[in-house]
């Protein structure tokens, strides 16, 4: 932590910051430059976030932070790529690349059967569907429970593919971990910090989503908060963030692929179809994220679009699926991956 | 509901359209003008949200949602401002303007009732600070549960002041019922659906708090949400939204009093310490405030606000918490109101 | 500057950031800490944002700027506030509040005379009115040109209010000059740097509007542009940043009255016409920006605003002009202020 | 344009707002709905923009525009993209994906002519570089000026790449013209109409940069500001946008690449090192914009970036440059392109 000093602060201010840093239990280690003096606080990281609170003292222009505030999830502690392993042969992190594919929400045993085939046809190793749906509207469709859930299970059986489905509340952890083979954290749960906590007490891979308005620093806060229950299988998932362009629904940020591999060890997979909110975009930003580095992809297919229940507009056909899956193989070796 | 077909649209796509849209249950009503053809869908509106998957079909350019989505928290409904009257002749949404003051957190239960004490001397109403804290860190200080309960009801014991802490899980909404008069729904949680749903069924105020990212439709969304289980006592909370802007913490959106005022008969509260997150910039705001309309306001106060273990950069003294609330009652006598 | 190392940097990496930072001029200063390794850099400030490309060098983490970059508009220069005489006793920065009111363009002289009396009556002191209009679409109204600027002075001339006009270009500036008393710059332009350049020149006031996504570190920037050629004149307008939220056309952001009056001495104003883009908005908008201390009001006024040429929606009646005057008389008298 | 009428607006107020689109010289045609009105306004499209002033007519909820209004830049007037040709064979548009590359700024006849040929050895065929550079503050290096063309054109002579540099104000339009191949307008500079208009009666290709926080429409609307005055040849520039995320720079917007694809016939080029502001990511990015669809790159190279004078974190050192562009070009040849 540094505290910047203002220009013209007296020794007497200078000196009670220092006071009181040694009181917090940290050494002062004062640099006097031309126009200002800044201020070291040496000692524990533990807690120091509370130091941040000797702005109100007189004479104090800023203080500022200058370690990541994240241990578990950060490429300091480990420097090689985290692998996750969610069973039957699906690995997040690795050199070949996962899609996980499906409609937005199980809608009936038909639905959920015909699509888990379609995506399984295409090459999609995962089926996603969600049985509790966040809807902005109590007067929208919320989801079928776990009916739902037990149709997903049904697809699961009759496919081979693995599921995964969102929880929305602490209790219905336990019931979502028996069916589900991933658990999904929603944009809107992402700091839910008591949810966090609850699948971080799992011993199964949780796919958390970004936040709409949340920074790569606070994403990485909410898997540290999983991590830190003893749950290291957290899988990252990008999925559009919140700005003035009116033209996607979201603006799908790419920029968060590099960043993450700078930052942390944990796989990374993007989701274009919530990130831009129209399927006819959602081809070109799948290619952009293996282009970029994802670790997997998330696209929402639907046997017919217009039908859907839910987010109709940025759903795939099938057929498109197939052809975006052939193209996202051929963008994949391009850079020395598979899918 | 309207669907504004493309240029050059075919009289088959037209047709097609149509067709769907009397498949739906609604009547389709075409208007022929120079340059593209636009098609009302006419009928019950519940559902037609789901019309809006309409442009996955051939030809359509976009479909536009005319009616707001929200009724019980709407304008239409009720004319006249909603009056929530939380005890104590404590009413808001009145001519008279509460002020909600307190630390950010509980730390004790010398820190809050010598809290409680200063708020009261200056004028507060209502008693604010977290026993349970939702923070960005696993490891920051998370409240003091149920202990920070007790302490709470004891400062109101001692003052008189009623009490108003967050809520963050469903599993703790009754506890925190019995200790507090009003429930806060924080920022992080404003589309945690069950949350609201679980706060619906008390007959206590909740304040909702705006989400960082969230527009002022989707924050009446939520409002909805809770006023559908039956719970009409929902008191709106102006915090701040999330912009480029990094000179203040968030941007507190005080645009959002005239427009709820446009939009909706509940009450509005505004927040300057986090919506600004420094103390400096809190009397200022807090006067714009009350000027714009506001129905109320939150302040953070600490006896000793660079000793405070959460948003000590924010929280006022005594001293300047008085001084704000004495120039507060001009500001309030010069629009019509009183505090 | 503040130069942070990386966790684990070599003394090699170390040792070779402070052989550049010599090599550059400056006197390097280490702390080495617990976790990392911070080295300062002690000397001249001009210049030293080429320091930032430190950076580029093995073993950095970051490269922290400590210092304000605006000099002079800084309040460290100067304690007080700037007053700013633009004529016919018309004072930005004192006790009393301008008001600059008017049409969004000059349509033709009837309605710009029309328009200067209606305001002047309300009790405006300064006339807006645009001769040169940014138009998003080059298909739009463009504005009457130095036929608009003539109208103008003749409005002055037969009512005794001061004119306020954009220009836009270098080569207007010296035209522009000869018919307005204060002259703008509008928020599309805020970093047109050339043209910031040729204003400064002048020696009468310019009213220079934030950008859309412009911080407020940037807008004292250009503010610095202009005063750095010698004209000390400068009235900063706040009128709107652009958000997530669309229930206003931008988001007027009141912060930076309070954050303004912290970093520098000179006047701001606000206009929360453009701010909300909603003539029902305005007058609580106007109020609240009077609480927070603006030292000046920008309103658009048209005497029949669904027949304006450009921007009726968010102009006011006469009548609602008035009105609005008359409640911002109260609360200017409310914190100390007359209008 | 669709007049929503309000819920329970009178016959009155319905009648006369079909009166006022009549006299505006339209043709009114109402839908009655279940809950309200609406009136579609048919006729010319020229104009249209102002009867958005109608929602200041009593009973009026909103206007709605459904008109795209671009229109030489639109896709409706041309289905395939424009092929825009620089010179000595380079062309944007077409199946080969040009490479624009260089330092920041032109520092001297030695560095940009280095520069031109370790990026041309690369595989670039477009050289960049500022004469005139838009700083925010007035006192960093505000470029060379014409000494600064002059080293371009030598450079260009010497190397046989094309050269490509911004030119920021009026009056140097024809200056630039004579040294540059592309001109460059930055993006502080998307919306200074009158230089739009200035370069829109050159006959060379201009680069259009996207402006900080400038929708994709505004864009397209400065693109169509160039076009009106009948220099067809715009190449628009991708370099991102402001949001509340600071580990970017920006936040390049890789989605607006599929979205211009879909409004518009014009090529669009994609600059990473703006886009992201540090050189660790610009290599991801540049693969994911190909991916995405991009006609072309702009990467910023400098012989030792941390001794550039400008820019220096986001320059990516010969080395580095060279890699990208061997791993681009098997991106390209996945999606059926070439470098």
């Amino acid at each position: 932590m540094l505290v910047v000093m203002q220009r013209g602060a007296s020794k007497q201010e200078i000196g009670d910051v220092e006071r009181e840093i040694v009181q917090m239990g940290y050494q002062p280690h004062p640099i006097y430059g031309v126009e200002r003096t800044v201020i070291g606080a040496i000692g524990d990281e533990r807690g120091k976030a509370r130091l941040q609170a000797l702005d109100t003292l007189p004479g104090v222009e800023q203080v500022i932070p200058i370690l990541k505030p994240y241990k578990l999830a950060g490429r300091e502690l480990r420097k090689d790529k985290t692998h996750i392993d969610a069973g039957r042969g699906v690995v997040f992190g690795g050199k070949k690349i996962p899609v996980i594919a499906g409609p937005c929400s199980v809608e009936g045993l038909d639905q959920i059967c015909l699509s888990a085939q379609v995506v399984k046809d295409a090459g999609a190793t995962v089926l996603r569907g969600g049985a509790y749906k966040p809807r902005t509207s109590p007067y929208s469709f919320q989801g079928l429970a776990e009916e739902g859930l037990k149709m997903l299970a049904e697809a699961r059986n009759r496919t081979g593919l693995l599921v995964d489905t969102e929880v929305m509340k602490e209790s219905a952890v336990e019931l979502v971990g028996q069916y589900s083979d991933i658990l999904q954290i929603g944009a809107r749960n992402m700091q839910n910090f008591d949810l966090l906590k609850s699948v971080g007490q799992l011993r199964k891979p949780i796919l958390l989503k970004r936040g709409l308005a949340n920074t790569v620093s606070e994403w990485l806060m909410s898997a540290e908060y999983i991590m830190a229950q003893g749950n290291m299988q957290v899988i990252l998932c990008e999925r559009g963030i919140r700005t003035f362009e009116t033209a996607t629904r979201n603006t799908l940020d790419l920029n968060a692929i590099p960043v993450l591999k700078h930052e942390t060890h944990l796989p990374v997979v993007v989701d274009p179809s919530h990130g831009t909110g129209h399927w006819e975009y959602v081809e070109d930003m799948a290619l952009a994220a293996i282009a970029a580095g994802a670790d997997g992809l998330m696209i929402e297919v639907h046997p017919n679009p217009h039908e859907a229940w839910s987010d109709g507009s940025q759903s795939l056909t099938p057929e498109r699926f197939a052809r975006l899956m052939e193209k996202a193989r051929k963008v994949a070796a391009a850079v020395g991956r598979e899918i």
